[in-house]
């Protein structure tokens, strides 16, 4: 492990400069540019020579860190230690969908607004990167968050893990999450929220079982309903599915609906997408691949609808129907979100990355109801009565 | 009891007419007076004589409704023949204590500006009378909302229900709640807003035995600290408990500082006030006058910092920082409230009713933190330590 060692030293050291390393460290090569971007994070770029008993001459990337948003959270030197490890896939899949799904609405947006970059860490174990647009063109609000933490799970956040039929036997148990969690509250009224989540946990029981499971999903939140629109997105969901099994799209696009529903009310936030939880059904790698494909298709599935409709005209009145929406939002995350209520009860918890999700602004009016025939009656009906969209 | 049904059957009939009735029934006579105020709502002045075996010749008010916004849920029938019944005079209480706040508030107000009263009905049994006012000058939002319901309680309602050693046996339960309960959001953000929630609560278990209990409280949350406007809050309550115990406020003011935190946030939503549950201890008369002299102080706690501040100026940030501080009074409201959620959980619930309490426009920004030695820094301090005011 010396040479892992010996990177994160230099890393370290050079965390300071602006210029490129060559560390030679036994039988690997790696290439290391910093790149400084003022927010308190760093950009690296490792380029490692594949080693070992293959070829050493071909350089491939197993820990290209090069775009992502800052450092990771675990220790480059643990993470090429451990480059099998789900835990490490997991970390390494989320920060590149992070940076990619950044760079993509960065593009969308007003070129002097960029994200803004959080690195954190949590005291109980691991920590995170926050990446933030605030009242920029394009984006109201725009957060996409990676967690990576492990410690002691309490009571009262293990009861929020628990998904249909995961039981979990122990009160306090070791855990380990790896995630990545996003909301997008566009400025213009008739650009969709987007909202994804793509998760992995590992529990380790008071019997000394380990379970492992992912979770997440990816969901469109319209305040104009365009159905073109819908079924591209729904789409794109679909064939991500259904390069794993035909039979998920079918599945989560319901369990979605069923799980978006703001009960209170009788109405679905949004319309819909995909979601799963618990999904443990296959091997690790294969589970892996398949939240890699939906992750990887929030790209193509949202950020056309951006182009489409950023620079859309729009009425005061249409961007107070987004804000009574956006109270609806705010209704669903605070009472009902599973993800929420596991980071508000889980001790150490980032606060300001978990609430994130919450737009800049939102509007609440006692016995609104639009008027028969309009624009905002027509989405209000299919939140009542979620369809097939494809 | 054929008078009191007459008098139901005349009140029917009056409904549509603005005149002035007066009935004869048995020994007694009732002079009802209809004051319609097109809001599908009427209210009726009921001077009852004094009857039976007490000197008829003296007018007394045994059921006086002239003042109210609304008739009262029950049919008046009821009232009358079971007038002695804790769920009379809860009823009678909170729509009395409903009409005074409402009238003190609307003095305050652009005289154009008065309460939209609604009064409705729930299928599973009762109703209420909610009113609201919406963008007035002096209050952005002011609900008061009544509501005196029956039937069974669910499980999950039955959770909310448990206050401190508050066990109940039986997982569905014949239930009567009647309670007043209002927020209200000035428009300037030198007004604090309050909360106030007066409730009675009967259970009957599943071995048949019938639980009764008293709750709520008063709280002020400021979002620009005036020292001696919270020590006249504070001042008054104590006033209203002293009257009955020495021991109350001291008591109810820690509860109220334990119950409205923010818990994720460690911070208080305000600058606290009184709060009480499973109010049961001595007699039921006893409670009631209680919470009789602690409804009674709000007007007396409150209006006098509306009129105060009504007026004074303000700039763009102190109301970008009023409505920040409106985004935590909603994460309180739909996280840890346990009237919200008690609301949340009951089929049939008004929902519109439970929600008024949400202000028109909240916001939320990450990672906002006011500056070292500015007014809402010092806000800050004192609502992550609460301190005694009195």
């Amino acid at each position: 492990m010396k040479w892992a060692q010996s990177i994160t030293v230099t890393l370290r050291t050079i965390r300071t400069l602006s210029t490129v390393v060559t560390c030679h460290a036994r039988h690997r090569r790696m290439l290391v540019r910093f790149v400084g971007f003022g927010l308190g994070a760093a950009t690296l770029t490792t380029v490692a020579a594949a080693s070992g008993n293959t070829n050493a001459d071909v350089l491939i990337s197993p820990l290209d860190v090069s775009s992502f948003m800052a450092e990771p959270v675990t220790p480059l030197s643990t993470l090429v230690k451990d480059k099998d490890d789900m835990k490490v896939k997991m970390e390494m899949l989320i920060m590149k969908i992070q940076a990619d799904f950044c760079r993509a609405l960065e593009n969308e947006e007003d070129p002097s607004t960029t994200f803004f970059v959080d690195r954190w860490t949590r005291a109980e174990g691991g920590g995170g990167v926050t990446c933030v647009i605030q009242n920029g063109k394009t984006f109201e609000k725009a957060g996409v968050n990676v967690s990576v933490v492990h410690g002691i799970l309490p009571v009262d956040a293990v009861r929020q893990m628990k998904a249909r039929g995961k039981e979990l036997i122990g009160k306090e148990l070791p855990f380990f999450a790896a995630g990545i969690s996003s909301v997008i509250h566009p400025s213009n009224p008739h650009v969709p929220t987007v909202h994804f989540n793509y998760r992995y946990f590992e529990v380790t029981q008071e019997n000394g079982e380990k379970m492992w499971w992912f979770g997440g999903g990816t969901d469109l939140t319209p305040y104009y309903l365009v159905e073109e629109d819908v079924r591209h997105f729904h789409s794109t969901l679909k064939k991500a599915c259904d390069q794993h099994d035909a039979g998920y799209y079918p599945k989560f696009k319901k369990w979605c609906d069923e799980y978006f529903l703001v009960s209170h009310r009788n109405e679905c936030r949004g319309v819909g997408g995909i979601f799963f939880d618990d999904f443990e059904m296959h091997s690790q790698e294969d589970c892996f691949k398949f939240v890699k494909s939906c992750a990887e298709s929030v790209v193509p599935s949202y950020v056309p609808l951006v182009k489409k409709h950023k620079n859309d005209p729009y009425t005061s009145a249409e961007r107070d129907w987004q804000l009574l929406r956006r109270g609806r939002y705010v209704e669903f995350n605070l009472v009902y979100d599973r993800g929420t209520k596991f980071g508000l009860y889980t001790p150490g918890a980032r606060i300001e990355s978990i609430l994130m999700s919450l737009p800049v602004y939102a509007k609440w009016e006692y016995m609104h109801s639009p008027s028969d025939g309009t624009p905002e009656a027509k989405l209000t009906e299919i939140l009542k009565n979620p369809k097939e969209w494809i």
